[in-house]
């Protein structure tokens, strides 16, 4: 938690649930990132954190912007970026908001199949498009699956198929999954990547842009490698592929920019066992999976707490939301430790929560309206 | 779906994607339900469906209401029901809402936990309250785990307290899980609330009223047994209990009430493959699970789906959302197949659909708004 945010709970004690976050810290990170990247060109994803003040501040740095809907694409034109600084990157679109998103001048689509293909060549005549390749997601704890991307074979194919139909057959993307603590993970898939532009070289289709996606890790309760580290294995693959001749490089960061600039606090609502031997406290939040911590699910991904009672003596617990909603249960399995001394009414704090919370909230499930936000 | 919603859709042609409600649909449920178990009052739980239109039909019919939240509380009184009448039947409350609810005339709460209790006698003196205990959850599609509920021996020791609190010691419920499919489940539950009756009044506590949950299943993709199956077991089990002694029976149905009385109306977005020769297409439709169909998590929620060419030839598909997340996808092991002519544009309804859809809706994940909802 930054000394910023550290201050406004302690002075302003906000309505909980909330999420309060450091503008400045997202600026560092970004900072930060150059830094470890700076051939690459930033294409902040919206969809991690769209407020407007987070969007202004990246505008005002010179960021770019991935949009995941048409919608996003607005958030960032009202931000004040051009829409040439905007991609979207979603592979799934409707034609419509293809089109909506093309007269307002932006001009690089994501695509993985003929079908979206076809919708762009129509829509958004002469952009610049890029494929999406599938890729290993190991050592991700976000990871991808199949949803996105095709076989390279079918990318080979589409990208010829781009060029035929008048479209820019500017690049190709993958993504290594979300919260990637593994830096061999864009090492393969840039071989891969490398193989594919040597391939569409021959069949006469320059190629002159790689996407390396996202997947930047934050630390959430355990530590992960420093930025630094994928900068390096990132550039090392980069050169190794393709020598001095090396493509625009693009990186859609999220959670890296906008995670540790927020913490979310929570007021605990009832600390209670099921039973009187029972060795593990059930305790309830004003927030949970349905108040936007949806990337607990599975127990994907472990925030980090502060509690009032931090450094007296803990026991095991169970954490879960508000809700008449079982699924509704933060972690059960991850062992977590909170003080003994944890009553309701305490407010607690959960870090690193300024990427992927807001946004998921639900409308109103149980009749609980969504997280205050604030931004400062 | 019911011929209004589908003279609805054909004539208006709303915007996609929705939900659309018939309400008279709700009114033959809820005496269904009555004609299943004359003997049972009926406590709405409200967190399946909070629209106004159905809480007011609701409280034209007579029914009494089960609320999550101080806010599903307002709702009810905010369509017409009298305080009394409903019930606040969330384990894990503010003590603020007890106190704010109480105030509006609430005087049915549910409790699990003596931190729970101690509020109550605090903020809610001399009102009826329930111990929720817990049972098993066996046969549940959608199942509720430890969360709610204690022990039976925590439940009779808190019975004993809240009567020395001055409450109103005046049920025990449990919950079977929702969509329950089996009736022994219930049978097993009232067999163990039984035993708790006769050692509570050994202890000189007298209590009234058993508290059956909800879980009425629904039928979505396969057969369910009939409600007269559930009704049958259910006052088998009570007369074998209780005999002639039979005390209030509370029913607490969600899903059965409102499910079968919607749908939602969805635009493909785009049908693709992820290889050539991959045999199962991908099919991405305009809502997914963080546009409210939150219950297809881990598929335990398997809707049926309505198609413009249906009865064409089918093929085998995962079917997915509009987001940029894979966790977005509804159905990939549960081998849905939908027809090969299937295209982007095409509208596709997803029956029964009216429970526990609209609320989960994220605010603006991805910058998608949630769902319309339409009630006719």
């Amino acid at each position: 938690m930054t000394p910023k945010v550290a201050r406004y709970l302690a002075e302003m004690e906000p309505a909980t649930p909330c999420l309060v976050m450091d503008v400045d810290r997202v600026e560092q990170n970004y900072a930060r990132l150059k830094a470890a990247l700076p051939l690459a060109r930033i294409y902040y994803a919206v969809k991690a954190n769209p407020a407007a003040p987070i969007l202004e501040r990246l505008v005002g740095l010179g960021s770019f912007f991935d949009a995941a809907s048409f919608q996003e694409v607005e958030m960032c034109l009202d931000a004040g970026a051009a829409g040439e600084r905007v991609s979207y990157g979603n592979t799934i679109k409707k034609e419509r908001d293809i089109a909506a998103a093309y007269a307002r001048g932006v001009r690089m689509f994501a695509f993985d199949s003929e079908a979206e293909l076809l919708k762009l060549a129509r829509s958004a005549p002469g952009a610049r498009v890029y494929c999406r390749i599938l890729v290993g997601n190991d050592g991700a704890e976000w990871p991808l699956s199949r949803k996105f991307g095709c076989e390279v074979e079918m990318a080979r194919k589409l990208m010829v198929q781009a060029s035929e139909l008048g479209l820019d057959a500017f690049g190709l993307s993958f993504h290594v999954g979300s919260q990637q603590v593994k830096t061999a993970a864009y090492e393969a898939a840039i071989a891969k990547v490398a193989m594919l532009f040597t391939d569409l070289a021959e069949a006469g289709v320059k190629v002159r842009m790689v996407n390396l996606g996202g997947g930047y890790p934050v630390r959430y309760k355990s530590e992960v490698p420093e930025i630094g580290a994928f900068g390096d294995a990132i550039m090392g693959a980069m050169t190794k592929h393709f020598g001095n001749a090396l493509p625009e490089i693009v990186i859609e960061p999220g959670r890296f920019l906008v995670a540790d600039a927020g913490v979310v606090q929570s007021e605990v609502v009832l600390v209670s066992r099921k039973g009187e031997d029972d060795p593990v406290r059930w305790v309830y939040l004003d927030i949970g999976r349905f108040g936007g911590l949806a990337e607990t699910e599975g127990e994907a991904i472990k925030y980090g707490f502060r509690t009032p009672h931090d450094g007296a003596e803990e026991g095991p617990v169970t954490i879960a939301g508000p809700t008449c909603d079982s699924t509704d249960t933060l972690y059960e399995k991850s062992n977590y430790r909170l003080p003994l001394a944890l009553r309701d009414g305490d407010k607690v704090e959960l870090l690193a929560t300024g990427a992927y919370v807001t946004t998921y909230a639900s409308q109103k499930f149980n009749g609980f309206a969504p997280l205050n936000e604030i931004y400062i």
